[in-house]
């Protein structure tokens, strides 16, 4: 009997529905049970599963996987335990299901207000690392939701023997295992399949390398959370504080290079560039970033290379930055518009007219004044957890916590109340 | 020279764009100082605006059109006024733009917190009526967003008209007249670029008939706020209040036949149905409502005709009732997964624990109890203004009233801070 996908993938859609509806009527306590269920059996299995993942990484080896990705697709025993913990601290966050807010009273004697309620069946499509399975696993099902998980076929082993471990903490408090279902193919077309099973799917995920993004956003019939870019700007206005403009400038790139939230592009004000590009060009030298400026930089800072048009779209995810001097905020909000990805912008500044209108009229999903774009993460905003981050505007906008796999409806209470 | 549409609707988008970003700056003030101007140019030029409507009724009944069609495309002197009115009523609404919720100080020491911004440009297809054209507009102008207009053939020369005057009114006050376009073409080639122009174009909203909604949702690479289906239910429990549940009823189908919060179908309990449905049968009898009943309907109310699967599943919009005996409140909330579409659902039960289980389970946009179903409306649940309903989970869902135009984006403010 060959393996139909086709067949496979209708009949994981349709039991997730099924699970979402049950799922729908659990309470707080029977989810936080589920999680730490989870957690146990994960902690439990440990041995099992760094051996599973060792099959992974050995194909992986032997497939020609670069270091970096073989990093990302490896399981320790201290990658379970954090794992774990992971579960454990989903299950501690408040559960947003349930909540009833801007109840009020109507003149015709209705009362009406918004429950939040779960989206139902949460698709993720993600790459590489295992540990996303149980992350992804745990945010659903604090939030009611059932989830459908497609891993790399990379990792297939170490999924698997995640998926056993969710479904034993699962049943073990009497919940259905497939409330979490992991893709057991790495066929494919289980991918697009997935994208337009809009019947079955109210929304999906995906985390991993544009490509990725990409071929969900373009192919999907389901709704996306996603972001595509993260081509971040810290402007340095005519009014920037020296040591913060140098200490802000510096982090937002050289803290981490390959995150959505770091600097590509540094804009300052012509006024501030003789003084302060200076002095950032050295800061940057010691830890080996490659600038690339326009001319005005260039005229300034010798050692810089030209940048191209190009440069100024291009998120670098690497120890390279792109600097332009502008006339004013207005020049810099006008480059933010024509060349950013309203991921996170920043202005330094101490002028409180231009914070204020930096504020407004940037159109990002975090508008920053006087901090990092490092700080656009869900842990760093409060959220308790991070599923992704996303760039659209319909939805859930920046860093997506568990409230941004939920959704409100009204409810409305009458005592026999008719339209009259 | 022909008329090419792509390069016009490129056009059209592009100033949207440009027009959206001047918008976003514009203060509650001057927002509102646009509407009422817009509001006296309708009045000043009543005259104009009936000659044109007069001119799309007489093509209108060369064509054929029905009399619910033409009753629709008319505009009246008394309709200006309204129309100006509901300007006027826009106007008075609060601004949801730049309010700040949420906003706390984080352990890093940065400030976080939410602003409301405009989603940028609306696109808004819809049918007949020429108001909506004004309503929309007014609505897209109140949440600080551009909008893209695109009405019905047969509405051409009352919406050109309506065009001017909204463009003389924004222009009045210093606003560019590309804040509000309305699509000067009939070719329905225009309809298709605005569903693909996902560059100018934040969220389509389709107004009218059910094939253009499908087409719409079918099409469209933007996001859509859209309802397909309003097959609404009331589900009379075994601890339903007699009076409540026979007046609930009644209204729920016969207040206003072809809207999308009727409900279409009565569920009722066992235990009640043979003692509330030949009461029910009498008043509906009354206002010569049809009905088609399931077996056990049939075998109580003779005069029923027999239901058949099709009719569980349609939206009859018309003084059609399909009427189904169920065993109890889980048969019914299954029948409404089954075949609802997660419009607006009501129970009539005085037992505080199904109604609690009900609003909590039943997945539609409205949930209610011991009230009618016509209840699910902007302006009853006091949204001030409606631009539409969803019945999607993501973005809004229910009624959409300035805040379901609107987005939140993350502001975070600091002193220098830096990620460690």
């Amino acid at each position: 009997m060959t393996f139909d996908v086709v067949t496979y993938m209708a009949s994981v859609g349709q039991q997730a529905r099924q699970a979402a509806r049950l799922l729908s009527r659990a309470d707080s306590g029977l989810k936080n049970r589920a999680l730490l269920a989870i957690a146990e059996v994960l902690l439990a299995k440990s041995e099992i599963l760094t051996q599973e993942n060792a099959k992974d990484l050995s194909a992986g080896r032997s497939n020609g996987l670069d270091s970096a990705l073989l990093d990302r697709l490896a399981l320790t025993s201290d990658g379970v335990i954090a794992m774990a913990e992971g579960l454990r601290q989903v299950a501690a966050l408040q559960d947003p299901i349930g909540e009833i807010t801007d109840m009020s009273h109507r003149p015709s004697g209705i009362q009406v207000g918004k429950m939040r309620v779960p989206l139902g069946v949460i698709g993720i499509i993600y790459e590489s690392r295992p540990n996303v399975t149980a992350d992804a696993a745990a945010l659903c099902l604090k939030s009611g939701n059932a989830a459908i998980l497609r891993g790399g076929s990379e990792a297939i082993h170490s999924n698997r023997a995640i998926a056993v471990c969710i479904a034993e903490g699962l049943q073990a408090v009497g919940l259905p295992a497939t409330t979490v279902q992991v893709i057991d193919t790495t066929d494919r077309a289980a991918v697009g399949e997935l994208l337009r099973a809009k019947e079955f799917v109210d929304v999906i995920i995906p985390r991993g390398g544009k490509n990725l993004i990409e071929r969900v956003s373009r192919e999907s019939l389901v709704p996306v959370i996603k972001h595509l870019d993260g081509i971040c700007h810290v402007y340095i206005d005519d009014d920037a504080d020296e040591a913060k403009a140098l200490k802000i400038a510096l982090n937002a790139k050289t803290h981490r290079y390959g995150v959505c939230n770091a600097m590509e592009t540094l804009l300052i004000a012509h006024s501030r560039a003789k003084e302060l590009l200076p002095k950032l060009a050295d800061l940057y030298a010691e830890k080996d970033v490659e600038l690339r400026g326009c001319a005005a930089s260039c005229a300034i800072v010798e050692s810089m290379i030209m940048a191209t048009a190009e440069d100024w779209d291009t998120e670098y995810l690497a120890p390279v930055l792109s600097i332009r001097v502008v006339a004013d905020m207005e020049a810099a909000m006008d480059h933010i518009e024509a060349h950013g990805s309203h991921h996170t912008d920043v202005i330094v500044t101490e002028n409180y007219s231009k914070a204020r209108r930096f504020l407004r009229e940037v159109d990002s999903s975090s508008v920053v004044v006087n901090a990092s774009s490092r700080f656009a993460d869900g842990f760093e905003y409060g959220l308790g957890a991070e599923i992704g981050i996303s760039t659209d505007k319909l939805h859930a906008r920046g860093p997506v916590g568990l409230e941004g796999l939920t959704s409100q409806k009204y409810v409305v209470l009458g005592d026999g109340h008719i339209r009259q």
